[in-house]
């Protein structure tokens, strides 16, 4: 185990507990949500709540394996001897990454076999990904890491080319007033998700010790909230907006308002 | 860690415990209530259950570090050596601050653009505020403290503002039966949100020790108690009223109550 400070161990402990309390929070959001997008979209909001779900779930677990690591008395930190467990991240990255990407397919409303061939090429590509990041994870061995972290790159190259090209034409055809939104959540992806390989390489450029293990904890943590919480906003939204849109003249009528606050 | 007495300890312990079942009742309040709204503020209402759900989570934590912080055993106190974490307080207000104000944003039913553009806004200004205390709640010098208290006053003046001048016009144009509930709403938020830069100021001129560290607490208790779930009332009945406006005839039609009871 690092040597952590006080201070660094009660960061860590804190973020930990914030993004409990914002996967519980954001969870909650969308299913309760749920109710007010149309047929069409609410597998696309499920899956979204699922994501911050499985994310809390793991968030509690990676809290207490934290907790148990060390023990603070009187202001004096001292190491436990029981490891703390990196292997819930990419348990966590093996069920919710490829999720994310199925999220996306289905807000964007393509057709069904679109939607079957993307879906599971993309998910296919996000677990092969982190399947290959693992081996690395676990090894001290900067080579190793390096050649990890090398044949994990070319899944996420080829995830970033299918966003921005062969998802080009679909976006392109997407309604005006969530064009924008569907271009955030691509953008959000390929920018949240890039911090995750730069993280990955901290050890192997010296990196080492309490201030880099409290960079890298707290570093995650804001990814996976970015990638998995505010992404599922962008998301949320987007399917509003289109269920409104596709019931535009009901509502309307209904209620003499066009368009949702949203 | 302060030296509270067994009283004060215990009275702490029961505030605590208080602000656990008034936040959840409050949550359970607000979600089960969320069907008698229209769609349009059904958002308000989600958010405004989470508030009080994460005010929730914290405050079973809360109460927790407070109980590892002391043991009482035969009528005599000790402090255990594990210290009382004060940042859930801050993590909390990370997260609800925002939401609070996207909740009044949310109900006053303006159009998309502003929504987005006075949600973002605020919700960034009372974000910064929280971030720029915290500094200061850990530090144990008075100037520290002071510098912190005076950079985080400075996006608390902006919120006001935005509050009283910014939102004016769109606070004049609510329906008749809600704009004094509108007024109340804002009211609240100044009031009960002065609270927390004047406990703050508490170790800054004099007050330590238990009867300080107790009245800080309680004090911090109450304030998020009438932010968050007062705070949440007021909304919720704005929505319920809004609603009934705007279904106005179908709701008198068929079932011959044209008012709601709130």
């Amino acid at each position: 185990m690092a040597e952590v400070s006080v201070l660094q161990y009660e960061l860590v402990y804190n973020a930990f507990s914030f993004a409990i309390a914002t996967m519980g929070a954001a969870t909650l959001f969308f299913w309760l949500g749920r109710s007010q997008v149309s047929d069409r979209y609410k597998t696309a909001i499920t899956i979204t709540g699922l994501v911050t779900a499985i994310a809390l779930y793991h968030y509690v677990r990676i809290l207490q394996s934290w907790d148990a690591s060390y023990d603070v008395v009187n202001g004096q930190i001292a190491v436990t001897g029981i490891a703390f467990n990196h292997a819930y991240r990419y348990v966590d990255w093996l069920l919710t990454v490829p999720l994310l990407l199925v999220e996306l397919i289905l807000v964007m409303g393509l057709s069904r076999s679109e939607t079957w061939s993307k879906g599971v090429r993309l998910g296919l590509l996000a677990a092969i990904m982190v399947v290959l990041g693992y081996p690395g994870e676990i090894s001290g061995d900067p080579t190793t890491r390096w050649v990890w972290w090398a044949l994990a790159m070319i899944p996420f190259a080829w995830i970033v080319y299918e966003l921005f090209v062969g998802l080009g034409e679909a976006i392109a055809k997407q309604p005006a007033d969530v064009r924008g939104l569907v271009d955030t959540a691509r953008w959000l992806t390929v920018i949240s998700w890039s911090f995750y390989p730069v993280v990955f390489v901290f050890p192997m450029i010296g990196l080492t010790g309490g201030t880099a293990a409290t960079a890298v904890e707290i570093g995650y943590t804001v990814a996976d909230i970015v990638a998995k919480a505010v992404f599922g906003v962008v998301i949320y939204t987007i399917a509003v907006r289109k269920s409104a849109a596709e019931h535009g003249t009901v509502v309307a009528t209904r209620t003499g308002v066009p368009t949702p606050a949203l």
